[in-house]
């Protein structure tokens, strides 16, 4: 949640309310290919689906922002709020997550008309003009509805490869395969010391983000790109899946549990011929393209077998200090992550393309404390047992990202969009 | 499967396609008011989409008989034998149970051009005229398809059941509740003896249903009438939940893990007011219409609590020979139980209203032998673990029913339409 | 339970403590060679510690006869009613059957000494004369007792299988293999009709295994002796456990689920070389010994296989009314199963060495009432999803057995020793 | 591993047998009062029995010290590799660890006799003479067998907690509690700034505690004793574990499925009237003791409760670091936590009674390297999912503590002997 928002100033209000609709619409333009049994299925307890993304985002805006501050809402359907709370608690009861999937009514017409009603709502309200504490929670609950666009179509993405049939989310059209593979791996020099880090609270963050403290970082070296494919498939032919001593235990016990034996989503069709299910159907792996839907314990073992180890989240923050926030974002519409662009000098691909696993876990900045009322369950109770990812990935929305932006899942996770970059001790 | 079907002689063949037609257009009748959603959506591993029971039945067509007799038929989708093949071994590798409801591709409406695709193949073939095999087969698809059509009503009931809006499935509007209560509970006396047992061979039957064979019944005594909602309120009062001592072994293990206090689907809104899901979405427990979905642990818990026990299947055959084969079925669209006629003398409900657990474990009958092919895993296969119910229930179409049908659950089965009749020892 | 018991009068008082004595001695007697260690530990939910065993019987002598017929007696010790009731829901809560093996104490000395302050107890009960209720309960315990000592080697089986170290229960020096082979299978014609079966109430019965009453048997034909070894290494090396058309559904997904490649204990050691771990450590297996540690689904598969079919226990126990009760049984010490004796006609093998699997539910006989109090939850409240066994192992007690005892367990069941014999219709 | 033994120099050598006997004197001495069946049973997957302990250690020497260093040494058993290593990938195939309950052989005098073989091959190989990579290994496998010790206790506390017996492992005669309750709670404040953590390389240190490092702290205020058990009460009566917002998500999921009211061994006999199973047998909770056994949960959920945190694994050390290496540890026999001293100013209770939860994840130090070898198994392999916790409990050896000393346990832990000290921002 933002210490501080970007939109106080009252002439700022008609560009909150822009970027609002305009975070509104990308959703359903989002889910616009998707059939009604599409978005009403849930492929694993960890996703949901797409209706239900639909829904919960605009009942986030009904119910902390609508019910808070406008005496002339009208609430929509109330047994939504039992509907489509997530996970606040303070908010009361809720359907159990797992059957979200069961939720063949409300219809995807009706979350649509849903949606239309709260967008009304809030039109209204922004327009009669809005406290500052109001317009925090506006900003939040776009923030908050371009994470669940990210996993609106990670989780479609999941739900099409269970299906033998490999549906294309969007056109299958083999994408150009760029001519260059990537450049060799080359490691840039990073002096470290005594360095701030953390969100310094101009413009929106979400709370995990700070405060900016200080924190001491030892020198070192970052690899100027992600680790792809090619490199990947020498692990997998070179034994990495085979190997424990180069694992996590928990880590091992989840590749013998569940017989990893290469990424998610991936099937080698004959010897050495990799494919991979995409948002664009099932494709051939591009052997130049950073690999992708790995889990920690898997980019900490790549990371042992060549001799490296992964970031820290601060080395991550530090190198990306300078760096220009473009990249392979939502927003280009490619749907899967791109090779680096070669030829030059220095660290790329920080921003866009994949997740990048830190080896840091979520815990809290000095000094952090949750927000007071129901948001303050938006970051603060998951920081046990998840490790920070950063720089966000080809389905994030490019405006949604931000050097100190900490993305976090468990360390088994694979269905998100995420990767690796390797690093070393100076 | 038929030992021997019922339209073999060629001036039946128009009667035939008849059938196939009614029974066709019956499923789909049955799935009119399903959403995509509704339809693809599956709410527990034994229970399936209804989309997935519209292709199935249509696949058993498919594969069973055109592949098989047709010459002219083409596929329709090759990757459907996977998607919608059951449990034949004998016919290849299968789409995973419990995964049925992740398949939303393909649409609702792909399906309905799969029926109509593999319907005119079948009006090709019967109308070119078929052999006595190819008879048998369609024959027996049909009555297959007459199985699905009950369960994807219950499978339908349990979908919506799930969801805290309680959608009804047809019109929620209340029935009229017939004035009069059900009948005091009466006993009819039964002889026994060297009886038959099992169906003769004339018209058709599953394979499980025979051979007709000798078996010897002791004299009993048979309840005239179905156990009815009001009684079994005085055994959930009466404590019939708590009493270990009621029930078999595995019973109480599952009403302790699972507890269970009252039948699948009923809550009790306030002190002794109960209601119920049904297929009319959530009505009030009707107290003279008979107890339904109820497992064989409850059932039988109940029998020992009022001193009497279960029939054993050839009981109730035997007290069936003479019954006329009319009840409360599907045909009638009322969807759920209803209580008995009043007055007169002799045993009523026999048919229809709900499925009676039997205290027969589902066994083969002496000289039973599967049919070869892959029709030879329909019921042989599951002869292990589970009881007899007979009678069929108001899901069950009427021209489904025989006096020899054996339909077969696990005990801890409730989501069937299953109730129960007593029995006792002359 | 009996419905008559063999030692009414007064006369026979002193018999029954004899026996009671020999039976006491016996279950001390097959635990002697077992360090307390062996005596705690709990392998699995199904078996319990030899120590649980030592007590259970004992305790069941405490609370079902002497404190109901014994003024005199004091109890032993008040907390052992909850260590050592077994199922007794009418007798109170118990310890979890899973968390056997973590009473660590009382010791092994404390359960003997709880067993000696008992006999001594029971010794001063039957001296002083006793009722026929209690002498009837006296001798179900003596029965019980020994149905516990099969379990004790039963369960030891099974524990120091699951020790690396593969530790004989007795003396591991290989036994005698008997010269010759097992004869030729034969089958021998059974003429059916309406026969009699079950106990007719002269001597010692539990009470599943009555009343007599009348059954319908068609003519079959039964095989003389036992399935080998020899006879299922052609199951397995023939493809057996690899064919799911062979199987039953539940079976089936149970070879899938646990990987069964061939009998419990067994393992392959070289090509073709199989070894089995028995009471006598880890040996070769006899191709002439009849098979052991088979669930009901691998005896229906095997059966299936050679176009055969199990008995069920009205066919077995038709064949077996004539037959003399011998047979290889605990009081051979053997400990494991013998090939069938060479040469002659007829049926062998029909006692003793493994229990055969019938394919009949164990389900209630027409008539059946459990007896009142607690004795009733013996065995009427497992009269689901279990199937009977009939003839005894080479672990009976041979004063234990009669052509009407039904032994039950589930279908997927394997550390018991249990086997098949073939049948066929006639 | 210690980065620099101290025991190299050869004047050192008969210095470093002292406290290999002492050790191991030690352990022999804690199993005294166990019977073989108490240390044979395992009474969960993460507890390990006494007997696999005691041969445990004992393999640690003859594999990583004997083998690789002593040519003259004879393997005890070479069965004993596969069943006594832990988890070292490196060294082979083990025993499946939730099945290590089973190994009811070899014995316990069996173990003693490979404890006396092993102790005997490694006096020869230290007085014939060492090199410094074996003293490392020598001195690192002494302090392996303190750590199982103090497991040891605990893990057969937990198993004397499944027996409604309540044995108690040493005396039951309840000890003299001290007169005074604990002191008020203060905080003591702690200025921070760029200091200094981590193992400097003198003396023995695992090699999780290094590299030294720098690290920068913001001030704070630390508690100056550890949390009571009367403060507990008032959680637990004030409503603590029925209040989600207290919690972490996942530890909320732990609150319901399992049911946590208090902490774990606590029963409430009548209304506040608290009990706890401990070494001592069961015994009243005392007030002024602090609490133990609890998970990272619930010291987390306790902090938020009265608005404070925990401190940082750093925090702790900093504030350690001129504290007196003394307190309540296993050599005091007292075998449960001690109320803190009261009077005086200061932090008091750093070292022993209970390991104090840090809100630090176990993650490696900069520049943290494993070791080569098996040893580089020991502690980098865990670095995930689990906290890290200081000071050492009352089962801890004295000689086995140090300020840098990291204890790690997943956040749901509870056997261990685990409680925590409040910290607030400056
Ligand atoms: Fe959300
Ligand atoms: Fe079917
Ligand atoms: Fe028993
Ligand atoms: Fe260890």
């Amino acid at each position: 949640r933002g210490s501080t928002a970007s939109f106080h100033s009252g002439s700022h209000l008609s560009q909150l309310l822009s970027f609002y609709r305009s975070v509104r619409e990308t959703s359903e333009y989002l889910a616009e290919s998707l059939s009604d049994g599409d978005a009403t299925a849930q492929s694993m307890p960890d996703a949901s689906p797409a209706k239900w993304h639909l829904a919960h985002t605009t009942w986030f805006f009904e119910t902390i922002v609508l019910n808070a501050f406008s005496s002339a809402y009208c609430v929509f359907d109330e047994k939504f709020n039992f509907l489509f709370n997530s996970y606040y608690n303070s908010i009361g009861a809720r359907h159990p997550r797992p059957k979200r999937g069961l939720l063949t009514r409300p219809s995807l017409d009706e979350i649509y008309a849903y949606r239309a009603h709260v967008d009304e709502g809030m039109a209204r309200l922004v327009e009669s003009g809005v406290s500052p504490a109001a317009v925090e929670l506006i900003e939040l609950g776009c923030h908050h509805e371009q994470q669940h666009q990210e996993l609106l179509l990670t989780d479609i993405l999941h739900l099409f490869a269970q299906n033998p049939l490999r549906p294309a989310y969007k056109s299958a059209a083999p994408l150009v395969v760029e001519p260059n593979g990537a450049n060799e791996l080359a490691f840039v020099a990073m002096p470290g010391g005594l360095i701030d880090v953390g969100h310094d609270g101009k413009g929106f963050a979400f709370d995990c983000e700070g405060p900016r403290h200080k924190t001491f970082v030892e020198p070192f070296r970052l690899a100027d790109r992600l680790v792809t494919n090619r490199e990947w498939i020498e692990f997998i032919e070179g034994g990495g899946y085979q190997n424990p001593l180069l694992w996590l235990s928990d880590g091992w016990a989840k590749v013998l549990a569940e017989a990893w034996m290469m990424p998610l989503y991936w099937d080698e069709r004959d010897k050495g011929n990799y494919w991979t299910m995409t948002l664009r159907g099932a494709q051939p792996v591009d052997p130049a393209a950073p690999v992708c839907h790995i889990s920690y314990f898997e980019a900490d073992a790549y990371a042992t077998w060549v001799g490296r180890r992964l970031p820290t989240e601060f080395e991550w923050e530090y190198a990306a200090r300078d760096v220009m926030r473009a990249g392979n974002f939502l927003d280009s519409e490619r749907l899967r992550p791109r090779p680096a662009p070669v030829g030059g000098n220095g660290v790329r691909q920080i921003y866009g393309d994949v997740w990048e696993w830190t080896r840091s876990a979520f815990s809290p900045y000095p000094r952090f404390k949750p927000a007071a009322g129901a948001v303050g369950e938006y970051n603060g109770k998951f920081m046990c047992g998840q490790f920070v990812l950063r720089g966000g990935s080809c389905v994030t929305p490019a405006s949604h990202m931000r050097p100190t932006y900490r993305n976090f899942f468990p360390p088994e996770a694979r269905w998100q969009f995420s990767g690796l970059r390797l690093a070393e001790d100076a």
